[in-house]
C-alpha cells in the first residue's frame, strides 16, 4: 500500500514519526528522543550540504528514507516543534477552534531536502487567565472524529501529562480548556523538594498508597488545598504511618485527586448540574490507568481511553489542508 | 549587667546566638550562618581538644567567647538542631502544650567544654494528617507571654516561611496548627519548573504584581485552586499581559492568596462564624509584610506583627526548666 502522508508528532522530549496510507492507517511508525529540547548535535550531509541544524538532522532521521523512496510524500507536524523554541513558530489559533480553522492555518518550513513541512498551530483561549495548547489539539481533533454523533455537550476529554488539559467540545470545536501542572509539580516536588529526601522510589506502582493519597485530596482535611495537604507526605512518614516506598505513590495520589476535585467542582459549576460529563482520556497508558482509578473515586462514572489520537488528528488536519484526499485516484 | 542565660536560635540555614540578662533582656545577639545544614568543616583546637564536630565547631564559634568570660552560663536551644538530623534528637511534644511542658521535656547534650547544651522538643499534632514543627512553638511561646489577658481563642498565629505554620493557642497552649509549604513551593517552582524559564527575577518588590496574584486566587477564577492557576504565571506572560519582571511577585501572590483563602475557609469552618480571628505574624519582616498585604485583602481585619519572639520564647523555657530565675539573687 502506497503512503500518502508523513505525520509528525513533535515535542519537548520526544520525535514520533508515522506513514500514513489512505484513510489514516498506519503502515510504519518510529519513536525517536529527539524532542526539541534535544535535538541531534551531530553535523552530517544532507542531500549534499553538510548540515548542522538539529530540526534538519533530526528530520532526517525521523524520515529522511522515507522520503529518498517517495520525494512526493507531504509531511505534517504538530507540537512543540511550533512553538517559538521550535523549529518555526506557528502563531495560536483563538478558540472555539476545529479541523477547518486549524488545517487553514498551518505554517510551513522548508526542509533542505526542499520538502515543505506543515507545521499545526496550537490553541489559545483568552479569557482571564488564559490557556494554551500544543499538540493536545491534534490528539483532541482525533478523537472528535470517531465519535459517535449521539456524543455530545456532555463530554469532557482529558490529556494527563506534566500540563493536563481538559478539553470541552461543542460540535466538533475545541471550546474551552483547563490546564493543570500537576505533573510538572510532582515532579519537582519529588526531585527539589524535602519531600524527596524521605521518598524512596521503587519501580512498581503502590496502589493502596495512591488511592489513599486521592482519598486524603477528597476528604474534609484536603479541604486545605495541595499546598497544605502535600506536607501529610512528609508528616505521615515522620509519625510511621507511611513508608518511605509508599510515598511517591501516595503523593501522586494525592495531586491528582486535588487536581479533579477541582475540576468536578469546575465542571458542575459550569454546566449548572451535578451531574459530571462522561471522560475521554488521551495519553500515556501508566498515567492514564492513575487518572482512571482517581476519577473513578471522584464520581466521574463514565471514562473511556482513546488510541491513536494523534496520528488520527494529523491525518484529518492533512485533509482539511488539501495535502491529502480523502479517496486519492489510482 | 550580667548574663544569665545563652539562647540559641538554631535552624537549617542558620544560628543566632543571645546573650540574656535577668528578665530575657538582650545584652548581645550575633547571626552566624552555621545553620544544621552547613555546619563550619575546618577543624580547630576547642577546650585543648583537635575536634572536627561541625555542631561543636559552630556552638563555639556562636558563644565559645562568651563562655570563656562566664563559664556557668546556662544554655538552651530551639530549632532543627532538635530534629534527627541535628546534635541530639529531642522527641516532639504532644498538642496540647505549653512552657511548662516543653520546658520539663528539654533534651541535654554535654558539649566539648563540658557545659550542656538543653534543646527545646519540637512539637506534633497527631491528627488524620499530622503536623510537626521545630522552633516556631518557642516563638509563639514567646508571644503569648506578652499577650494582654483579654487576647484569648480569637487569635491565630502565622508563622510565615518555607513551610508557614498557623497556630492556634487556647489558655497559653499550643492546641492546634495547619503547615504550607507555599514558601518551598513558590521556591521550586521558580527555580526548576517552565514557570522560572520566562521569569525576569529583580531586586525590588513589585506590590501591583503581587495584589493581582493575591485577587487572583481569591476570584472565582481561582476556585479551580492553584495546580492549575499557577499555569497563568507562564500564560498570562505569552498573551502579553504580564511582563518578566511582573511573574516572580505574581506568583508569589498567587500561592499566598491560594493558602490564606485555604486557611480563612478552614478557620471559619472550624470557629462556626464567618467572623475572622486576629492575626499575629512571627517571622522575617519583608515575608511577613507580604502576608500582612495578602491578609488585608482576604479579610483579615486585625493583623499585628511580633517581635524579639524567639529569644522570650526561649527565656521563658528556661524560667520553666529551672535554668534561670525569675528574681535572681545578687
Amino acid at each position: 500500500m502506497l503512503a500518502q502522508l508523513i505525520a509528525l508528532d513533535w515535542g519537548t522530549t520526544s520525535l514520533r514519526a508515522y506513514k500514513l496510507a489512505e484513510g489514516g492507517q498506519v503502515l510504519e511508525q518510529r519513536s525517536l528522543s529527539s524532542g526539541i529540547m534535544q535535538l541531534p548535535e551531530t553535523a552530517r550531509v544532507i542531500n549534499g550540504q553538510l548540515c548542522a541544524d538539529g530540526f534538519e538532522l533530526a528530520f532526517d532521521e525521523a524520515c529522511g528514507d522515507w522520503l529518498d523512496a517517495q520525494p512526493e510524500l507531504p509531511v505534517i507536524a504538530c507540537g512543540m516543534v511550533g512553538s517559538a523554541q521550535g523549529w518555526r513558530e506557528a502563531a495560536y489559533c483563538d478558540t472555539p477552534a476545529n479541523v477547518a480553522n486549524l488545517g487553514n492555518s498551518l505554517q510551513t518550513v522548508r526542509s533542505l531536502r526542499g520538502v515543505d513541512v506543515h507545521i499545526v498551530p496550537g490553541v489559545i483561549q483568552r479569557s482571564t487567565l488564559p490557556n494554551v495548547m500544543r499538540g493536545e489539539e491534534t490528539q483532541v481533533l482525533g478523537v472528535l472524529q470517531n465519535l459517535p454523533a449521539e456524543a455530545g455537550a456532555d463530554l469532557l476529554i482529558g490529556l494527563p501529562g506534566s500540563h493536563s488539559k481538559w478539553v470541552e467540545v461543542i460540535d466538533g470545536r475545541i471550546v474551552h480548556f483547563d490546564t493543570f501542572m500537576t505533573g510538572e509539580i510532582f515532579a519537582v516536588l519529588s526531585e527539589h523538594s524535602i519531600l524527596g529526601r524521605t521518598q524512596q522510589r521503587g519501580a512498581s506502582f503502590d496502589g493502596d498508597a495512591f488511592d489513599r493519597g486521592v482519598q486524603t485530596a477528597l476528604s474534609a482535611d484536603g479541604e486545605i488545598g495541595p499546598l497544605s495537604t502535600v506536607f501529610s507526605a512528609r508528616s505521615l512518614g515522620l509519625t510511621g504511618e507511611l513508608s518511605a516506598g509508599a510515598q511517591p505513590d501516595y503523593l501522586s495520589g494525592l495531586l491528582i485527586g486535588h487536581e479533579l476535585a477541582a475540576l468536578a467542582n469546575v465542571q458542575r459549576r459550569r454546566r449548572k448540574t451535578v451531574h459530571l460529563p462522561s471522560i475521554i482520556l488521551i495519553g500515556n497508558a501508566q498515567l492514564c490507568s492513575r487518572y482512571s482509578r482517581a476519577l473513578d473515586a471522584c464520581g466521574f462514572a463514565r471514562v473511556t481511553l482513546a488510541e491513536q489520537a494523534t496520528e488520527r488528528g494529523l491525518w484529518q488536519l492533512a485533509l482539511a489542508a488539501g495535502l491529502v484526499a480523502a479517496h486519492p485516484s489510482r
